[in-house]
């Protein structure tokens, strides 16, 4: 399906993944912002909630339900449980739907209900989804009318572990991932742990072994070894306002060479665009991908313990989420996936 | 001068300003960056320099006079003294010259003196340059050979108070610029105020009514007045990236309504892209400009004191740099003003 | 009153004032404190509120009307509006009130209406309550029983200004006041514009020229010069913890000399133990007074347009709150000022 | 030996851990700062260097060879290399000497020369020096007259595996130290990667599996567990002044419950002042123990993996530098372990 101007709708578009589409989307050559829905502030215009999109995007906030219908594609931006009638409804009349909640990223509906508390609604629904992590499963996506957009964490992690993992290179078990984000993963809603005065200065893990992005991590790179994965999840949240680093750790397998996993890497990721190996001794930095949809990787070998330290970086808003859903709606619409993706991160 | 594809040349790319040219001129439709320069990094890539930029520009950087020749246009982004010989080289040769530094600025050689400690080299020069803020002296831009882009601070104060003191709304004297700016402003050269530990959690004035900027600003309202004016200027360093604020102060003369005011910055910036005026009651921020080249405005009044307020707001490494000179680029090049400079201020 | 071992009383404990209340009492050599009061938390110990606290605080909050009775000194912490009952129940049962809200701070019933839309309750009480400003009018507290302690921009500025007018050496009218707050003055209520994504990386004024503390100051300012002070007071919030750094800007007076300026400040400060005048060319920095009861400050003399630029920084949660209630109690109880506020402000 | 005012020295004393030292000791009740040593700022008073001193420390600095003989102890905080030859000569001269850098952490020279390229100067004395970790090894202390103060990593790190470790409720191998800094850790010295604009809103590891406090944590662990520990250590460098977190994976032995370890932990610190377990569910913050001496730890269990999580937090300058050098000196003469060592944590 090609197509010189889709016509997008965003459903939940002032919570900051929706927000982040905006701002992508207004950029992109190809689309055209149609509507945009909130719960919230039906009836205001987005520059009034975001002030720095005024002149820029001054359309009036409608009812999410309205969304669909001047739409020939739907981004969903809403917290989990929310998405599921909506995709139903968008399927049925022919409009491509990606969910950048939670609810279609699960393929298993057991682990949907341990992790989420919910059910699939619409169980065939489930089967028609692709999870939408271009890089992983880029085959899978082309044609398909619903995507899970992968979370963040779940995106980064993946992304720094995969080539080692597919080819065999670490161990499968023992593999600890622990990771730090950028406050935006919060959200808009107000916390006291997302109050300026109590984050700043600080640093803590939470969820400990418990953040549901656990299993989607997991589903996916099991998918990649064929074989279950099940490992260690720790997310720390930092004062800073975009970028998740994942800091991962696994046992190189016997006989296999730190040589041989540089070049699976550069094997695995040298036609894509939005993946940045880096130079051996360069380590990834949240604050070299911040505004982009470029997930940067370095890789370290602690030989002492014979450790693969794989570190890799994205913002959250982008590779992280809106920028993800608009490369899978590239490759929806038969665009060349970095269409609209291209900005330069900022040096400062 | 009409040009599909601009052949750009950078000097000091490797500085702050420079590497903001890279970052938006990668951007532009309508310029290819041709070569860059560099004293500091000559024979390095660029995202050696700025890992940010890595597959984005990984070009070499070269000795700062091998530029112009294999440029239409040359940007210079060199502390002051350092741009009059390449300037005159340039418009030898017939290049378009864009000097972000302060060479330029002052049109009075006695100015130049007392705050810079310099001298007019190449006097005829200094008459066919244009001092380059398009929103309150376009018409003097087209067709120059040699910009000088205004400073940050020199951008923002005047277009906060342009309005007023055209229309004869407030007093010329007694005015207070009350400034606050960004780090990126003081560059990229380390010193111990900009050491993170040092400037985190942190706020002070700097050159308080000492600033070089002074005469620049009062040589920008002068000429808007048609009179002398004097005012006081006083910088203060922000612990954050990108931005200033300036505060100004002035007093509305006998008769003059609010209202009137208002509308006067109404009708002054009403078909100026990059100039957004607020909605009444609306305060100026500089956190929903940034990365753009937008400079917002918020009016206040002092009914108690009779007093103005202005607040303006832009990102001091676009709109009071680079964003600024491209602006100036495209006027010279007769395209839309706002050619590459479009993109959304994130929203957090 | 002399007393060896003080038992305080704080109500309104989990507020940022209150909780910075028990942190410089635990290191008050004379003071205990007897009981903590909380709506929000009553039940609860302050370290579950504030882990900071852990085995150093782990009182549980009782209802704020239960603090009194087992208090020599009660400290309250509320907003306006709640105090004026439990000062008037203290002062009944011969207790020592020191309010750090604002319902003693206005001597004038009408500015109290117009700036607080509130009303002298207990009127004869207003005329019993001191202003707690030690270091301006330090004869009027001692033996008071009810204490008005000031707000943070209303000592900041004062600080800066006074011995400037008290000895006329600034002309009255046109003072401007440019100040600058860190966020935790804004409390620990969460709101949008102190949700850590929204002002990381922001600046802007509120409350232009409608601020509450405007009165207060000019109140203050009024009383030192024997005249009616209005000026012009424009408060804006940084992306810090803590600090004020107040701008202020006033007209020499003719024949007036820089030089005299700076001998009346140093003659009015020289015994002030938390006023630490800074030497010529250096400039205050909110930097240096966090965590302390100090306060710095630089002067600064523009003699292109003969204005006085004064600089005065304190943290707001100390010398503008809790630690200046203290040093209000110090007083009372005929204890050394400085007692339990002799720490270092932390370098880094 | 005990002292009712102990003459201490500070050679190096206008760098951050020299520095905060004298923070320190200004508010401890014991000692009194006798001379203050600077290579750098020699004859300059150290609040010159910071500001925030000023009244409270103008002490002139002295060459770093005059320091000992004013002095009943030393303390230097030194690059590595530099004072051996300090810590002999106050040896000789039967002054306490407290080393803040690494010259006399690691026992064995191999190791010393291997990861600091050096040797040590006067084999005997090394002997003589304790390592002053009290709360892991308080009965070797006592008594010395060179102690060898620990870095920041190698506090956080054995703080929160010792319990564990020692009491052989996890396994040895595959130990796992992910951790994070702020950036008074990098010293004052100035560097891009502290640059305020390079390091905010960034975050990356650095000195990969390749830190020199790997041995230094190896070396404390294998004393313990009586066995050679050998686990990977991977440092990252935040974008705050203070704080180190240390989040440490290890595998929990077969038919050990996290309740057993828990209980194991509570024993442990159970009399230590300084360290604060949290309560089952709450995650250890740098932001509670900024300018505190304390170490908070909290547990967490990964039941799906086996994997224990402990989590510790300390502020890098004080239990990580100044404060633990306190508290060693205490120890030496006699003082309760707190002394000037129990100012409250900022909430906020």
């Amino acid at each position: 399906m090609k197509n010189e101007n889709i016509k997008v709708g965003i459903i939940g578009a002032t919570g900051y993944a929706g927000a982040e589409l905006v701002r992508l989307l207004l950029a992109h050559p190809n689309a055209t912002i149609a509507s945009i829905g909130s719960v919230s502030f039906e009836g205001k215009k987005l520059s009034e909630v975001y002030p720095a999109y005024q002149n820029l995007c001054d359309m009036v906030c409608e009812n999410n339900s309205d969304i669909a219908k001047k739409s020939d594609i739907v981004f969903a931006a809403l917290p989990h449980g929310l998405s599921q009638d909506l995709a139903y409804d968008c399927y049925s009349s022919g409009k491509i739907f990606i969910d950048l909640g939670a609810d279609f990223r699960l393929e298993d509906e057991d682990e949907y209900k341990q992790w989420y508390n919910g059910e699939f609604k619409h169980k065939a629904l489930h089967k028609e989804a692709a999870y939408g992590l271009p890089e992983l499963n880029r085959a899978s996506i082309a044609g398909k009318k619903i995507i899970a957009n992968p979370g963040c964490y779940t995106t980064c992690v993946p992304l720094g572990l995969a080539p080692a993992l597919k080819n065999g290179l670490v161990e499968q078990s023992g593999i600890i991932c622990d990771c730090k984000s950028g406050v935006t993963g919060a959200g808009r809603g107000l916390s006291q742990n997302t109050h300026f005065a109590e984050l700043n200065e600080g640093l803590a893990p939470y969820k400990v072994a418990t953040h549901r992005h656990t299993p989607e991590i997991e589903q996916t790179l099991s998918k990649l070894c064929g074989d279950k994965i099940t490992l260690t999840f720790v997310p720390h949240l930092l004062p800073v306002n975009r970028g998740i680093l994942a800091t991962c750790y696994s046992k190189v397998k016997s006989g296999v060479t730190f040589e041989q996993i540089c070049t699976a890497y550069e094997e695995a990721y040298k036609n894509e665009f939005f993946v940045r190996l880096l130079a051996p001794g360069k380590c990834a930095d949240i604050h070299n991908v911040r505004y982009s949809n470029f997930c940067d990787i370095s890789l370290h070998f602690d030989e002492r313990t014979n450790t693969l330290i794989t570190v890799s970086a994205l913002d959250n808003m982008v590779k992280g989420a809106a920028g993800q859903a608009i490369q899978n709606m590239n490759i929806l619409f038969d665009l060349p996936e970095e269409t609209g993706l291209t900005a330069t991160p900022p040096a400062f």
